[in-house]
């Protein structure tokens, strides 16, 4: 099966990460190793460039230049959302034929795992041999059939960062606010959201106190009650909350009445579960609050990325370009960890028909049956993914003054 | 004047700063070399801790222990936002009396400095020869008399980065979503929002597109012909708006209706000009919108402080107990601007009563008279404040493949 002669198309495909592009530098320095692989062809955002034959030839790039991009956080070549109709199948073996494109590897997540599925067969149903690969990537780490994804270190690594340094400002702050939300990405996955629990140390800030995860159906009283024992225990609560949290009914928690618009793919545009939350806290403790969205920084604020997971996401692009060459075809890299003290991933396959449209929701042991933490199960998992440890944050050493006057104030 | 014998009180007030710990840990070290101050205490929460006699003792905190404490971000003695009564001013002068405080430093902003001013003004009326010193610290560097205020640097460095990597994730997605707003603190001034400029580059992305800062009044449809005109010539569009826009006739922009609320100093709380903005963009562009509220990570994440701005809050820090051993007081701590080609700074001194409850706003000369974008004097004036150059924001070159077939699609 091997020694396929042709031409490769790589695409970027979904909502970005901050080290998708470490995945394209590996795809095309590998790739540059097999004369089998002709050209190297970037197909500008996704399967758009596919279908508008809007290729760069990525094989005169230049190493220094190659190595800078893949420090970029974003789609060097440009991402879309774009859901293929049959119409576009059909275009698509086209232009594969027209330029002799032998070879197929897509970075994306579920949506474009599907794509690379679906390309896959109608090229075997039409007789044009094809290896498609998809590369794993999604900041919500919740593609089936492997250990984790890349992309979501580097933003477990934001958001721990984040949540730290946010409950350091609600510490030294409880004076002027009680209360404040952290409203973070994750789709209908907790993953991002858990990564936060990351801050909280064993000496030292007791931030987030609470994390609402989209697993869990929300429940205004209980969070209420959750709230105020944080305050009345730490002076102080940070509150980090998935943006598409829903209640017991199934209805999303704060969304905007003007925003119920839905992607190409369908999912729901949401808004507004910071908003919300803080507006109950407000209302029903009558606490002051705050709340933040870090919005798309969570996935592309690259002075914080996580080494492990930059690493990760070059190797599974050059495993990809191996994988293709020994033959596989309409099968996803995966990151497989391997038993023992230290942390260590190797690259897997797993049949895409396992992956696409399908989500890995946080498992019920990652998650504190009573209460809004997560487990030491879940910390062992996702410690090792964001790379070195979190900057200790220290404090002053409580050393107090006796008082010399009366308190009657 | 030098020479006054007795216990020193620092106490730090107002909105945080990545780096205001650092003027802490500068008080503190300089105060240990000089034996007239007989013991540094520190006033939990600002001059809450003050009228409680909540004083922790700063003499034995380790020289290890400070340094930690000095890179932390946040206000390590708790912040506060306490508007003085004359009650108040009555009981810290006995607090001060009992204790024998002499020498009273403050790191804040306009409106600590004006504690400071009436805590110095009713020590002198009393006959208690007190050193009163303000220590600028503000993100929102809207204070008058020096240069630039410690922790604008940091925030400002950090709103940069957070610009081009946003801006990174524009373009990478600018056909799932077209139009973003980062929506960014400073109160009524726009200084953070404009050092969002910084990210744009001479060559490479042009984002951010659009700034919009309080000083220059909101019209719809001037921001709308700008978004429009941005996204013809670019495909896609970053908005970075201040939080405290208004319009010709003084309105906030994006008010939520039910956070009408005001905080001690009768600042009013506001929310919700990213959602006004995006909005306005979606009905009457239709255009696809994202936004995002970075919120207290601007004066937190320490991940990525100005290294100019950490030092310099040390040495403003150092400088207040130099002046007040000297006989200084009712003054607060500047910094100068050396001229010469390279950027230097020293500090001085400026009497309270010329800043205590004055902002200053961004220069006319900093902002284009027609447009939405600073000058180059501005950025001439930002760009040592936020440390190290940026990192480049490479891409990939666009080496076209030809075309093979027809494009009717």
């Amino acid at each position: 099966m091997s020694g396929l002669r042709g031409r490769l198309v790589v695409g970027q495909s979904g909502g970005i990460t901050a080290v998708m592009n470490a995945s394209l530098q590996g795809v095309i320095e590998e790739a540059s190793l097999h004369p089998e692989i002709e050209a190297v062809y970037g197909a500008r955002c996704g399967i758009e460039g596919l279908l508008k034959e809007d290729f760069i030839d990525l094989s005169p790039q230049g190493q220094r230049r190659l190595a800078g991009v893949g420090r970029m956080p974003g789609a060097a070549l440009g991402s879309c959302r774009h859901k293929l109709s049959d119409a576009d199948v059909e275009r698509a073996l086209s232009v594969m034929r027209a330029h002799n494109i032998r070879y197929f590897l897509y970075i994306g997540g579920n949506d474009s795992a599907d794509t690379t599925h679906r390309l896959s067969l109608a090229a075997r149903a039409a007789g044009h041999e094809l290896r498609a690969i998809a590369i794993p990537k999604t900041i919500d780490n919740d593609l089936p059939c492997t250990d984790h994804c890349p992309g979501y270190g580097s933003a477990a690594r934001f958001i721990a960062l984040a949540a730290g340094y946010s409950g350091m400002d609600s510490r030294s702050m409880a004076s002027a606010y009680q209360v404040k939300v952290m409203e973070v990405m994750g789709r209908n996955a907790g993953w991002l959201a858990a990564a936060s629990a990351l801050a909280r140390r064993r000496s030292g800030p007791a931030a987030p106190h609470i994390i609402c995860v989209p697993e869990r159906p929300f429940h205004a009283d209980r969070f209420l009650s959750e709230v105020k024992d944080a305050y009345r225990s730490e002076g102080y609560v940070l509150v980090v909350a998935g943006e598409t949290l829903r209640d017991a009914a199934g209805h999303p928690v704060g969304q905007l009445p003007d925003s119920a618009l839905t992607d190409a793919f369908g999912h729901p545009r949401l808004a507004g579960v910071a908003v919300a939350l803080t507006r109950l806290v407000e209302q029903e403790l009558g606490l002051i609050t705050r709340w933040e969205r870090p919005g798309t920084l969570q996935r592309s604020f690259a002075a914080c990325v996580s080494k492990v997971d930059r690493s990760e996401a070059y190797e599974v692009g050059r495993a990809a370009i191996r994988y293709a060459l020994a033959g596989e075809t309409d099968q996803m890299v995966t990151l497989v960890r391997e038993d023992g003290p230290a942390y260590r991933c190797r690259t897997g396959l797993a049949p895409i028909s396992a992956i696409a449209n399908r989500e890995r929701l946080l498992p019920a042991e990652y998650f504190e049956n009573d209460g809004s933490f997560v487990t030491e199960v879940f910390l062992s998992y996702v410690r090792p993914l964001i790379g070195p440890p979190l900057p200790s944050l220290s404090g002053i050493r409580d050393a107090w003054v006796g008082r010399l006057l009366e308190q009657g104030r």
